[in-house]
């Protein structure tokens, strides 16, 4: 079996960081060149990385930028493709070091205000020169400030949406930082990740592109925990004025709101068994893919454990209940099938 | 065993929002001096409320106004203030007419832009005179758009605390509408309970209020789910610059996540068996009060049980790792104890 983590990111140099940094500052008046960065450095980078990948008995991770660091909302735009095109590259030298681990999944210069249409460019340059597998679907590249995009249920999406099924990749939906003072960048993902679920359930989305590939980072947010809720609301459809009044038939019959998810996959970064239990209980193990985010944000060591938060391929072999068949397809089947991968 | 609901709200006849009409319409030019409704309009209207109360097996329920009725967002605030107070004047009275069944929870005139000092009158007036037992705490008066209003973690909330506290009633944070475009009233309290544990969590709110009894709504948003996350971000604490490339010592010995959560308790107004199982798990039956939101959003058959999805006590008693002691605690005794009932 080959273990297969759809959601790692990238471990990079300084160097890439003190690129974005001189983006910032000089808003655009440098930086246009890219950057080009050696491959020791990268080399060096990934050491730690490829260790603790191996520890946690993982062969291939599909790594992307790193979220959080994706400055969407940044101004002016040019600066963000910049930033993003100079992951990608980073990315796809790193997939050419360690060919038999990583393969790239593509961030895509989504900005505040600025329509999919034109975010189009990169992915297609990804997926095609590049030999990247899927991308990151940022829900939110207002950061939770300002002038809401639509969510993801909206046409406004529809031209990525065609783009994805003709390149046939999956999006990982995942946001990437948060600007309220209400919510960090990690509660803020959590959020729009059960936001996204929300409209796409309500969508035409599925109707319109049934090839269409969307995975739900973080074990899909909230809802597979508050799925009573949804499934309930589900029924109270068309009935107005005073819904707790009335006698609860539905007006419009509709899918259910489980089939709805059946529609989408979901990622295992969840960094505890229970939840993950919860997971494979609600959506079934064919709609679950085995991923991490290792290292990353579960990389510290969980003393009741022992192990890392992000060893969650230990929270998925401690599943008693689930076969050896749904394990597989878990761990690394669901995710070779999706992603058409040849490992 | 006496079982005590005390997620509850009020179910009021058709006149109650008309008067709300007439406030907006006239945006306080009219309504000052509020509404008198006959008890035979409230007794109309609690029929079917009681009905299922008692086909549910739930003894005491404790009401409060609809949250997403509420309208903090609009102008000028003394019509919210009005509004309020009518909900609360029509609790009260219903109260009086069913006491044996009902025990009051005040909602307060928060205001998109008013501090809790504000609130603190109306709040004095329905447990010194009203006799209600506790408060329903917004904690995005800004109803998901506009100004921000600080997480519950900042002491721009401790007035309202210290009054909290010498009345020695427990708050319920439960948000109220939502007037962004990307989320429902529904799923925006789902993401205010999860900012509002996490901010609390990252505190010193209990520090500064060790008797302070903050109750999350619907078993606590998304964070028993999304756990794993949280205990990991604790121990990140003080890793600084790229922690996944860190050893993932903390600088700073804190207490950990959960020990956090246990300052906190949560109500059961959960749909499923197996979320609610998780909450127990995660937090401990000691920390989990009954609560089903009965008549209200979970009001639908669950077609797969042939029940309402807000007969929760039906869950309970269907987990059967759950002794005898902590069902009672769950049921009723916890409630009993937070809220000093006497029934």
């Amino acid at each position: 079996m080959t273990v297969v983590d759809i959601h790692g990111h990238l471990s990079a140099p300084a160097e890439l960081y003190a690129y974005k940094s001189l983006l910032v500052a000089s808003r655009g008046a440098h930086g246009r060149e890219g950057l080009q960065l050696p491959d020791e450095a990268l080399v060096a980078a990934s050491g730690r990385h490829l260790d603790l990948l191996r520890a946690h008995g993982t062969d291939v991770q599909l790594i992307s930028p790193r979220p959080f660091q994706l400055m969407p909302s940044e101004q002016p735009s040019r600066i963000v493709r910049w930033w993003v095109r100079a992951n990608n590259d980073v990315i796809a030298q790193v997939c050419r070091l360690f060919p038999d681990v990583f393969r790239g999944v593509a961030a895509l210069p989504q900005c505040a205000g600025v329509g999919p249409a034109d975010v189009l460019d990169e992915l297609e340059r990804c997926v095609t020169e590049l030999g990247f597998v899927g991308c990151l679907l940022n829900p939110d590249p207002s950061e939770g400030v300002g002038e809401p995009t639509p969510p993801l249920g909206d046409p406004w999406w529809y031209p990525l949406y065609a783009k994805l099924v003709e390149l046939d990749v999956p999006a990982l939906v995942h946001a990437a930082g948060c600007r309220s003072v209400r919510e960090t960048y990690s509660s803020h993902m959590i959020t729009e990740e059960s936001i996204a679920i929300l409209s796409l359930a309500e969508s035409r989305v599925f109707d319109e592109f049934p090839e269409l590939k969307i995975v739900i980072s973080h074990g899909g947010g909230s809802i597979p925990y508050q799925i009573g809720r949804w499934r309930a609301q589900r029924l109270l459809e068309g009935v107005v004025v005073e819904p707790y009044q009335r006698s609860h038939t539905p007006l419009v019959e509709r899918e259910t709101f489980d089939a709805s998810l059946q529609k989408l996959w979901f990622d295992s970064v969840l960094y505890s068994q229970p939840s993950l239990e919860l997971l494979l209980r609600t959506v079934g193990p064919e709609r679950v893919l085995f991923g991490t985010e290792a290292p990353g944000s579960g990389s510290p060591i969980d003393v009741t454990t022992g192990r890392r938060f992000d060893d969650v391929k230990s929270l998925v072999d401690g599943i008693d209940w689930l076969g050896d068949a749904d394990r597989t397809r878990v761990l690394g089947e669901n995710a070779q099938k999706l992603y058409r991968l040849s490992v």
